[in-house]
């Protein structure tokens, strides 16, 4: 059995996530069903470093697959996009250590949500378009109050016990890109809807709708009402995985430039 | 009556191109229905500068619309922009003179194609992924040939009389960005394809299966093969259509960022 590592980015847009499901399509089972066509194994084993939600995209997922396989990992892996879907493409797929596992050896992990200004007729499924002004200065203040260990209790809807909806927060960042909004979101793991809503709280903050104290209140420990509003899939990545070793700064680059000079 | 003057985008993708057709859905199609339903006449005309092939985008699609309507010109585009679907886009809608043709009017059209040599989970619908490689300073050259006036009988499928397939072309641009490279091509009108095969030409020259002698062959008035191949409409965006007094310059700028950074 050889274990190979694979970074992929896929267009969200059509599946019902990430994870395998039954009578549902999602990117993890097309993966399956493409390597057993290019391998004629069915005894393999395909791990991600997480799920995504349906109509969540992903930049940079990370999985493990294990398979006996003679091919070298490039044939490997133009094979595999020669019969993937055209909205799911392998970037790299170079052989891991026999201990390498996608999830539990992933120690952060990065998010990107693009919030645009603009109606365009491309964005729509990439972005989440607000109409209202958004002010800037006050989604990076509010930003600022995410960073570091809080509780994220309101931030989700996942069933766990008391004590580990504790999240450490590297990054909250708010970036202007032409008419995008970017935020990237680093954290060493996330709970369920918790991006989303993080993002959905800034945007009442950048309408003014939301203060910064409401923002306090939602992440002490006694807080009880959930986050007001969870932004749409639409606009959120998966950008990146990170393993022990991996460089931790990269730039903030907006996907799809749906504005023009 | 009042006339408007509307610039379009759209992504084409969905659609059976611009002209309204029967038990098809057509953008011109979308438009005529979201007018209906905004100012609740029946009798108005939507003229479009020319039609778009199926699959075929818009950056600055022009039509004239002649409708009765009390409303003024912001809070009719934003009306209809409300019930476009999301993939239509009115930019822009002014009172036009009530002589002004979208159609007649247009003195010339600029038309960008994006080739991509890298395949992606989001350009599909946007580029022609080409994996050979491609020398883009052949490509610059055969470019070349096309500009100025020249026969373009072997670059469409169009049936018209002999001597009326002249076209002149001001720019034929090969640009490279990332790894998406485009094409300008900027002439007073075009034939049915032509575009498309003009791409598929200079596509050919960049993988080295055509050479200069054979372009110069297919612009001779004897020319009787057509051109061998006709890029895919994916990549194919009009992206202006210019009147009497528009500037004529304008920069080329990527819509969409497939490669990131």
């Amino acid at each position: 059995m050889a274990r190979f590592k694979l970074v992929l980015e896929y267009a969200g847009t059509r599946y019902s996530g990430w994870q395998i499901q039954k009578n549902a399509r999602t990117v993890q089972g097309e993966l399956r069903r493409v390597v057993y066509e290019v391998t004629k194994k069915s005894d393999f084993e395909i791990y991600g470093s997480g799920r995504t939600d349906a109509g969540v995209h992903a930049l940079g997922q990370v999985a493990h697959l294990d398979v006996e396989t003679r091919m070298a990992p490039e044939p490997l892996r133009l094979a595999v996009n020669d019969l993937l879907p055209a909205d799911i493409h392998v970037l790299s797929l170079t052989r891991a250590d026999k201990h390498f596992h996608a999830r539990h050896d992933a120690v952060g992990r990065s998010y990107l949500y693009q919030i645009s200004r603009r109606r365009t007729a491309f964005g729509k499924p990439y972005v989440w378009w607000i109409k209202d002004e958004l002010s800037l200065p006050r989604m990076r203040a509010a930003a600022r109050l995410f960073r570091g260990m809080n509780d994220f209790r309101s931030f989700t809807d996942q069933k766990i016990e008391d004590g580990s909806t504790k999240v450490l927060l590297q990054e909250v960042a708010v970036v202007e890109s032409g008419a995008l909004i970017l935020i990237r979101i680093v954290g060493s793991h996330f709970l369920w809807k918790m991006v989303r809503r993080v993002v959905g709280v800034l945007a009442e903050v950048g309408r003014g709708t939301m203060g910064e104290s409401e923002v306090k209140g939602l992440l002490t420990r006694k807080a009880r009402a959930p986050a007001p509003l969870t932004a749409p899939p639409s606009g959120l990545f998966l950008e990146r995985v990170f393993y022990e070793d991996d460089p931790a700064e990269f730039p903030i680059v907006p996907l799809l430039g749906v504005t023009r000079a």
